[in-house]
């Protein structure tokens, strides 16, 4: 039946004036990044369940992550996160990830769990500790340099919980002059990816709070550092969509992290709430991509895109299958939108047409389409379908409980 | 200077036809529940930063509260949580705890900490693990029984993470048949609190996700049976009050869980974020406890005031003695809202008058009264001064690091 | 190629083991009503723009609404507001709306726009204004009789802008009175559904501000009582398809006012925001139609779907030709779901499976279906292309300017 | 009384270091400005009730006006509206507005209620609406000149209400082209204030939807250009004060327009809702104004403090005098904050003496202070009071009603 359904989705496609061939190109080329803590034990305050079979370190986790990419062919690179992943020889766990088929994607610092940053890292008051952040980004990017990484994911847990707790704009210079420490000591080819979160798990105020900030630390420190957005990180009502298309317009977004939230950043399996939100980033990241901008369309076809979920209850490989192909299908989908269409809309200020011209794209069936690209790809048809009869998932049930966590 | 500061404060009311006498009583009978737990490590889904000086198990945590009362004079009970609080002996745990001049409170069973509840404890699909539940809360009853308590405090992580996870009204079911047999094991003074909470840890769906689900309940469970507000738990913009306010009208409020937040279930120091919400609040409850209806105004009066926080950076015990301060800074100002101008004002339909008949008294500063109220009640005029130069904080340091966290 | 597309179609939902002769059947069966305001010029406080073509009167909007039906096939009531839509001889307006194919729905009271209520109408403090609050929504039952109407909609902007200005409690028990008088003066047939909101216009406190105050409210008036979900009506991350989940079975969910919003009320067209969320809405609703008690499934069974919108820019007929069709398309969409596999995956308590089976049914292209059951149902296959190709749209452009507005 | 209140607030103030003398010359100097368009009717969009003596032109705007700088003498200035404030001679109002001992403050353009707007207006796909639109913003450049004005204040309703509807990237070049133009006729003394806003009247995207978007634009076109912060305009959870501090930091940050809200854009009085986010705004302000860096504390000591209200249900000129009042009570309990105490409490890394030391200024009654300060400008001690024994409230009820209104 697939083909026929191809055939079908072909014939009416091409109708609509879309260049499938293109389309599968495209697809071809998306590239999705898991993260290497995404396969470990996650939970809430409140406690993370542990479950059988998740990986006891960083080798293990690269193996799950071997996996997601072995079925989905589009995961060919895994972010890691030091110390979470720190090794003897990153050299040896290059070559190790290598042999799996896959790389070492962004190298993500981590400044918040180490007692001394229990009040900032390089926000800190004290001058020792913001020295000790600073030195663990220099060396994040010594080992991005050993193990070939060319981005640097830098997401900041600092802020504080109260009014008058510290000084909120020193705070800014001090951030400020760490990471310019950092950019420093940056290769040409390397890129750093500003994350910023609205809140959690400062509950006052976080030093980089919206994307604003994360924009002009950016720009301050130059063309090399840029904007990462999370997903789950912005307060509710919040446009997503159209700090993308902002952001791309001023050449400065670097990145993605996508998961899904109702409320908070809960970090659910991406497109679990809201897919039609994907969507539409994806939408304005294509029309972006169109742009006679060359600097506008090369940002948005220079994106990084990581997945950065916590599945506390589900299945880890599986869910992180669903969440890869959830990105796939709304891909898929806003790479149906005719954008000529909905161009000539606009400039006739036609409102029902430009948002249908829009919306119909999400409406397709997309699954006929990217059976046939994955055919193309070698992979299987239904990755998720593959890895349940695969023997993989049931092997590492011997590994135990008691896994890594973060 | 206080005292100078006192005798015009009194003149001043006094114009204003506050009666003090009364007002000093009321700030005298008011009681403020402080959590075990409230005294134990905490933390983010991120990091528990450990904390020197902690308690090492329920008997030390008992002694810290004791502490708040000693220095407050207002809190002379304790929430206790099972298992977390979980002794050999509850009997001897209560003598103890009546050798420190306080006693125990709220019992408070947990049904989120034990791998089988990852999916429901009193909703689980699974009848073994709803008996389980079950039989926790029945054991709650007998400790509640044994400790000398009247109060059943209900918080259920239940709900789920994913559309279609779970059959919704069934767990609507199960937890009410769960809830009926632990009601029929009360004893008739005692009462049963229902805690509702908008999100998390479960992040799609909470099986009592707001008041209106907790006082259905309460309702069909029958008249020990009343609502708990945490004024943390609701979605931004919720008029709180409001809620007290309805629930008081329909004799089904029957506690609060204290504390404050900015976006999320922050936990933070009461008062910390928006000190005018938790006056309002208690606007709300003086109204209703000069209400004619004798039920209204028993209900109001019988309301069991509760800390519930989660200090994650700040030290403990001076951290409980502000939010109690906090509490009863806001119970003193409300106190001092005339409650004939406001109502005059409100038959008048004079939106400024009434308005302002209410926002003035929060306007006053209430420490002469404060300072004179604990000197009669016996206790220091700056209670969180008397503490820090107490030896007591010092002296628990010894306890080192590594106590009991939640 | 509708048909190819069609028996595609069919072999694959038959493979899944549905039954598409019920799904068609159920199809054919939706009737979503739409209100006569929303063929009005409507703004937000900053500006209402005037249209060419909008009508002028009550009769013009019955012949915007008829031409709606006549497109979809799936409107053929709609519902009044009193008096927007006052006539001298309501009639007559019966005996016209039915030469137009379709009948006068809801009937709703308006009490927000008289000078008299801006500080309340049915919760106002004055008891002359009350009376004739009452008297209005008296006048509504009578009007319901005249028009042939069996459901009386009741949406009160009643609330309060600042602390202090009213007295809740009092005006909870005034709407109580007033609205048990409206109850009494029902015929047996009729149904009063009660609306919420949680904010706008009254900013302070809503009087019914959320599920559980019209849902209390409806269980002391009796069983012809029953609440009204607006879907724009509740604060931000509101879980709304689990409040439908609950009242249903309470059996006391009676309608929907189905509209999109990012942030605010903002009434959208229906779909435009999240369309996964009105999916989810019509599974929960179709999984208490499978309920095995017997209340559940009639109360599922027997909702009211009512559009709700302010179209402020757009063209108001496509627009709610839009709406209508968004509403038809997640319905389809949500009949695709099958249960049993659902139920299944959620008594092996297997999350991914379960949500799985939940979503995938939303990834369906439901047109070759819509198409199908359209053309049994004798309207056009695409309802906007025909009505757009129509010359209706054109002819009422001679109405001009200056049309009726609420 | 008022003098024993005073003389033992001194003792108590000189006695934690608090300089007076500099607290009371600075709430002398505050200034805060009202809009004109605040004294006319306004509403929601459900309906805008007409209050009798509501002024009927500019002129009596402008009078009514002056009252509030009469009771308060501290509203010398007000802001004007364009074209609801348009006049055929605007020497002959700025002589008016002289001889009332006031004067015009920020000129604010109107670009919302054109019916050519309704797709946008400097952000229009046609280039006519963006020429006309450009036109207006520099008449009001004109205006200013001729009323001797130096504050441009932008406000722009431009965005869309579907997704597709209009080209997000292009509006933000269109807008920029505009303002270029606009900034190049000001004169140097002016300064361009540019304000944003999360949502409404757009529904899906507003142009300058947040602080970081302004921000940019400010950047872009100079240094007479700053940002403008409404406190109504952020989304639920928003931390306004960390904002005011970050754009004082970048020594952008030129006003305020002050208003409460509980969740949308309510307009509600200014600190009727959170009294204590208005006193930490003051806070990060005063903590800016006393910064070694002259930028910062030039930038800081420079803010144009307005109010911006919509007194729905409140009569006009009171609900003007409680705002000042409560924006004057907030500032002056911001004052008594001891800057050195909180810093020595930072770098001790003390959270709790840190947000104590903050916190415990706000609970200062400073009534006694403005008493005095009051009586030393001139005005009345108790200037809501002295206006509702005035006769002016009761004279223009004369007017009638059928006002001008917005």
């Amino acid at each position: 039946m697939s083909d026929k359904a191809y055939v079908l989705f072909e014939e009416q496609q091409r109708n609509r004036g879309i260049d499938l061939d293109q389309v599968k190109e495209r697809l071809k080329a998306l590239k999705v990044e898991t993260p290497s803590w995404g396969y470990a034990d996650q939970g809430t305050r409140f406690k993370t369940f542990q479950k059988v079979g998740v990986p006891r370190n960083t080798y293990e986790k690269m193996e799950d992550a071997a996996q997601v990419h072995k079925f989905t062919g589009i995961c060919p690179s895994v972010a890691v996160h030091i110390p979470w992943d720190k090794v003897d020889d990153y050299a040896h766990l290059k070559e190790h990830v290598a042999n799996l088929g896959i790389k070492i994607g962004a190298v993500n610092p981590n400044l918040f769990q180490d007692d001394d940053y229990m009040l900032g890292s390089v926000t800190n008051s004290k001058e020792a500790i913001r020295r000790k952040a600073t030195g663990h980004l220099l060396e994040c990017v010594d080992i991005a340099k050993t193990v070939g990484s060319d981005i640097l994911s830098l997401w900041f847990a600092d802020g504080t919980n109260y009014p008058g707790q510290a000084d909120i704009r020193k705070r800014v210079q001090w951030m400020y002059e760490s990471l310019k420490e950092m950019y420093a000591a940056m290769t040409p080819d390397m890129r750093m990816l500003i994350e910023y979160k609205f809140y959690e798990p400062a509950f006052y105020h976080t030093d980089l709070a919206d994307w604003g900030m994360a924009f002009n630390m950016a720009n301050k420190l130059g063309p090399q550092a840029e904007v990462l957005v999370d997903t789950g990180h912005h307060a509710q009502g919040t446009n997503i969509e159209h700090i993308v298309a902002y952001l791309i317009g001023e050449k400065k977004l670097g990145g993605f992290h996508f998961n899904s939230r109702k409320y908070g950043d809960d970090d659910l399996i991406v497109g679990s709430v809201n897919p039609y939100e994907l969507f539409l980033i994806f939408y304005q990241i294509l029309d972006a991509a169109a742009d006679v901008d060359p600097g506008v369309s090369r940002t948005a076809n220079n994106i990084a895109y990581m997945i950065d979920q916590s599945h506390n209850i589900e299945a880890k490989i599986p869910a992180m299958i669903r969440s890869v192909l959830n990105v796939q299908t709304q891909y898929a989908k806003a790479l149906l939108i005719n954008l000529d269409e909905v161009r000539e809309a606009q400039e006739a200020q036609d409102v029902l047409v430009a948002e249908n011209a829009v919306r119909k794209a999400f409406e397709f069936d997309v699954t006929p389409l990217l059976q046939a690209v994955r055919e193309e790809m070698g992979v299987p048809a239904d990755p998720m379908q593959a890895y349940l009869e695969d023997s993989y998932g049931q092997d590492i049930l011997a590994r135990g409980k008691g896994g890594a966590s973060w």
